[in-house]
């Protein structure tokens, strides 16, 4: 941190300044300016809030420098992590195409995608059994009948599934049944949720909130892997913005952010984020092109008719030249990356 | 729901979409205009989503019109609602002041804490007992033990006191020790907290999540009450916005919003928005100005060593201010209202 | 600016920074720290980008500490600025309202407003003249007819009055007929507009723009007051944000901190931001309690038929009640500031 | 537009909103609903302002419908404009790069530059010789000084070049100099230089609003086409949003948008989007993927001493990866497109 003092601070005021920094276990080390006089915070062994000094007589501005995430950090672990699922791998130099419907409606429904995205190309499956559903009077998903299809679907097809969990109760559930545990946009800074999946033996995938900062995320999963998990997928969804053509905008940049801070996977949902079919696959081709560890997309064999979301589904044809664009741009985008 | 049709969609397609609305159990009225022809929804029982529609061929777009909640609507239940905490009401004529430490830290700063806010004029004390954390390495609250100290205060002082439930695991243990039980802006959209909150006894603060709508937030209120449980408080904290000089936007225009829309009392926490001192008695006359219902304060008899929040935390002689000047300008706010 | 190195940063990667720092004229001090070193950059004579030095390998992250601006600055100039318009003054403990339609639609339109407003409170007139327009198809304004129309106004009614310039083509004409020249908030950053304002002698009304920080609308002031003209009343009116129950989002805590800032007025305009006129009483009394200098507001003797934006005019009675309000607030908020 | 009454709304209130309705021109048809009556308003020849009925008695909401442009909608004019520049097409299936420096600092340093950017692969040479600067105090350009330097570069290479324009008072100058002439992010609604930019003779590259709609660029632009100059680029440069790893947030989905309501050719520049050198390469990618007509970046030949925004420009060699890379992305991603 570092403690920029007004002109007029008198010696005092400084004074007090460092005797709090002091106070709490750190080191204080001024630095004379032309103007003004400022003090770097050395030595902390913990995050400390800005706001303490800033609101301290004297003080301009307290400005945080170290990155408060530690066991994420590619600074402690430089080489890219590789989760492995099944016989997919995650990460590094992999490129993984999750696919599925929104909701789990019935079996015959996520048999015949299943069927379908296995044969185009994806690597793993996707749908949900629980979902996180704005208004009470919605569909909220299947539960435990959702998770059996779901590993059906792995019996059936040998593909590794994800669902989300929305809350501690249904963890061990849907920890039993699927081979990723996803935690939702709503829920990354679930604490509870978090130290949980920190517990768990099956890989984590951790969406981004939807008005979370590339720092905040990382926190999220430095609660999981603090816990004792290093399994964990990050996944860039999209932020609450001003526009109105798209349901969220997606920030491409956190993806080359996220790949030099931290050594964990980052992949993109451009479904979620579109919240139209029509943008999921250029959004798709752009996410394989900045450098994305994979894809998960909403595909339905019957969009029309979904339960949940379908009119940013894609039509099972579409799926198919999503998986072959995106794969020829990922092998173009790594080739000097 | 309003479906725009494209000026060049067929016949076909326009037939396409009346059959989908009305395979939903809906009915459908084509309104011919100049140009283009519209389809209006009517009938629909639930909420729909827009992008079901927005992803057929010839449709321009969806554009939702009937707001979601029932509930929470003043359309429903005209007449404000006034929540009873102990001997405090909550809404209507009423202005209440809510005001304590961020986090419970000790029987001592507590204590002397509530004595002085007690004596300036607060209704109702806070104090975190859970604190929510963006760092799993930060102070994350007394647990059990603050609960305690916060049932003493309401011995000693005869001040109701509410505190933030972080899960459901400690619903219970939350619920049995204080008189109002919060939901925090992380947990907004944390479905299965609010579904446990339906069936609580005690009244809920619900704050507004930091990018949450105004019809989001109401419809997380929907949550709580269609289970069973209408006390509910609502919370304006701030949005995230590009803005760095303060932690969070304060949406003044929210309180007005959501008094029209509902029925619901509406307080404002200009603490958590501000993140600085320096605004916080400037923004809490705002609140008592727009209208709210009241404020929600940090108030610390040692601001400068506080664990969590200090530089946001009013100093006593601050608070006494803040109660002066804000009942004095509620009482101008509601002359003509 | 502070410099941030990696934890692996080379020795010669902090020296290029050191030298890259000396070849810009400035003194880099290094501060050696637990984990990495930072390296300061002081005695800088103009505004640095951080940029260049966060491209350099080795960099983790440049911080700017020194706010750019300079003449707005209270550091420079430690007592409120207080603007003379005729015989009214705007700053320090004074409190004005200025108020008028939108738009200059006709001359009994504007006279029976004007006769209205200075009745009841007002201390300025406003009124567009050159409306800026989303749509090249909507109503642009009067023109120099209108301008004569203000005109009048004040020698009718002996009010002082202020309108917006689009552009330097008319800024000769509109200040030759006004009071104060607005700029509007889309052109907040066009800097012809802003030198010519430096070089007027009528007083600037400078409006924020929609997605501009504190720092850039100082640094816009800058500009005005760098030519020679220190006359400017800034005004806060509403941000871009995701919220849609009103048309702009106003950022209440702008006004606190501009306070501590410069020594420049600032006002706040509920109108624009709002977009709807049921929100515009509560916060114009928001707005008198945060500690603004004044308000500006729309009022229209017939707004529902207003050619421009008559949704958000005040009804002459409800401008009544607004300024008896917002007086009166502002004689408490303003009593231990 | 859909006018929605509220469910409590009089036979009074509804007539009134029709009468309304009918005095502005336009024709008036109320749609009965299950609970609530809306209207909806047909035929209207400007665009109207929702505001005005929604500040009107029993009127719940105004929802606009109908896009308000004409000339630049994909539904007045179907096929793909294709805008010739000297020998380079932009629009339909071509994809340009255009690449410079930010600003023009001196010949030598121009040269350099166009010499590398022409032989690796650029098509158009972009360079600034009037700079819109957040501080007054920074470099502002060479003037017309610049513009010179532009046009050898477009003698000794053959590049068509590209440069922005702040003001009217420039805009000849500009225009006698330059191939394209470009308005900048924050004169996307200056409405006097649009209206001059549609008597242009020249191609204009109209750069997004950071915080404007996708409507409201289109609606600038339509002030260029209604003047008579149909030639324009739109060129997507990133939002202003809460992230702090990137200067802006680029908005890849308004490219799908854009070609689907428009005929005009969209064009994406990461450099001041990003404002970090990192990831410029990655967006690039991802701009040929989402489907642009083509990118504008900035390259330095010594980018660590560039007087403006060096921290953003590529280095040579990045510059070729990036020619390479983006030109295979975007053969990929129109062969179904």
């Amino acid at each position: 941190m570092l403690i920029v003092m007004r002109q007029d601070a008198t010696r005092e005021q400084v004074d007090a300044v460092i005797h709090a920094i002091e106070e709490r276990g750190c080191t204080a080390r001024p630095i004379p300016g032309g103007e003004r006089i400022s003090i770097g915070v050395l030595y902390n062994v913990g995050p400390i809030d800005p706001a303490t000094f800033q609101g301290m007589p004297g003080v301009k501005e307290a400005i945080p420098v170290t990155r408060p995430y530690k066991l994420v950090s590619r600074e402690i672990h430089p080489h890219d992590s590789v989760i492995n699922v099944g016989e997919v791998s995650v990460g590094g130099d992999n490129f993984v195409i999750i696919a599925g419907p929104c909701a789990v409606e019935s079996e015959s429904q996520v048999m015949s995608t299943a069927e379908h995205v296995k044969r185009v190309g994806a690597d793993i499956f996707r749908g949900g059994a629980f979902k996180p559903r704005t208004s009470p009077y919605a569909f909220q998903g299947l539960g435990e009948e959702g998770l059996r299809i779901l590993a059906r679907v792995r019996e059936n097809y040998g593909l590794p599934v994800v669902t989300e969990v929305l809350d501690m109760e249904h963890f061990d559930m849907v920890e039993k049944y699927v081979d990723i545990v996803q935690i939702g946009t709503r829920n990354m800074q679930n604490f509870s949720l978090l130290r949980r999946a920190g517990e768990a033996g099956k890989p984590i995938l951790l969406k981004r909130g939807m008005s979370a900062t590339v720092d905040e995320w990382l926190m999220a999963a430095e609660y999981i892997i603090s816990e004792g998990n290093p399994q964990i997928i990050l996944c860039e969804r999209g932020l609450r913005t001003f526009v109105r053509h798209s349901r969220n905008t997606l920030d491409f940049s956190a993806v080359p952010v996220v790949r030099r801070e931290s050594h964990l996977p980052v992949i993109v949902d451009p479904s979620h984020a579109a919240g139209l079919r029509d943008q999921v696959l250029p959004l798709s081709r752009a996410g394989a092109a900045v450098g994305a560890h994979g894809l998960m997309v909403e595909v339905h064999c019957m969009p029309d008719s979904a339960l949940c979301d379908g009119g940013q589904s894609l039509y099972p044809e579409q799926f198919e030249v999503l998986c072959r664009q995106a794969r020829a741009i990922r092998d173009i985008a790594i080739q000097n990356h």
